[in-house]
């Protein structure tokens, strides 16, 4: 089964000149989304982690499935204000201006190995700044793994201390 | 196992006199995140349906699992601007003010028997919004199922026309 039949692209979104890769059509076809997840699972086996970390709200999509399939605890990461105990914040730049993002301060202990897991890799910049809180909170970057990668964005040029898979690149 | 244990209060989150329930702790543990989506499982069967709809961004960790444990197409229903193709918009109210929440035009066709799940059913505002725009596609909403339900914001009086199930009741 070739997963980009089920990948549409949606040109000038969210910005013009921008072509958005769509995972809605696969998402709702249980054989593709299975295979998804089967795929997801062969790459993730060849590292040796606990938990599975993602960033709200497609990675979740992703992750959670993956992780119950692993036996590994999910740990989700979200934009401010949505977590409800004490966490970890982490600023970081987009093209134009900051986000940020925020981490339970108990998700991660000391020593415990962590897969990063999100639909698209795009500038990566998301991505290196979860790998950072890890590494603050004490943990240890396993691996970083991602359904799609738009290689063109160069987002292993940010990523080049970390070892990244992807199942399908543009 | 008792996944009243996995989850945890947080008082006065995200506002004073709120206690707010955090599934983090559930996620976090593999047995505990295994055994919610085998009772959600259970209780779906009970209903007869091709695709699980669920909100963004918690609903999704529990929709996911779900809907590939079981074979059923996903829709992911995301806040306004958020999905890239032709969307349904719903508006509704809530305590203060008003949100609104969007759907993919083409995921609901015509007949489509649709379960809709999400973590916390609250006042059942969301839920309600979500039903309506299922409707509206064409489709029949063949259940309402959360893992927790907030007995005491009585969330069945908005979503009598519906058959609601709960795993965890406070």
């Amino acid at each position: 089964m070739d997963l980009k039949h089920f990948i549409r692209d949606i040109p000038d979104f969210p910005k013009p000149g921008i072509i958005f890769k769509d995972v809605t059509p696969l998402l709702r076809d249980p054989e593709a989304f299975k295979e998804s997840i089967e795929l997801l699972k062969n790459a993730a086996s060849f590292w040796d982690f606990d938990l599975i970390v993602a960033p709200e709200a497609r990675g979740f999509i992703f992750a959670a499935p993956l992780a119950l399939e692993m036996g590994k605890g999910f740990i989700p990461i979200r934009k401010p204000g949505k977590l409800p105990y004490k966490v970890i914040s982490k600023s970081y730049s987009l093209e134009y201006g900051e986000a940020a993002l925020e981490m339970h301060k108990d998700a991660i202990v000391e020593r415990n190995k962590v897969l990063i897991l999100d639909d698209v890799l795009a500038t990566g910049g998301t991505i290196k700044a979860i790998a950072e809180m890890i590494e603050e909170a004490g943990g240890e970057v396993a691996g970083i793994l991602t359904l799609i990668e738009l290689s063109f964005l160069e987002p292993r040029k940010k990523l080049k201390d970390y070892q990244v898979k992807a199942l399908i690149t543009y």
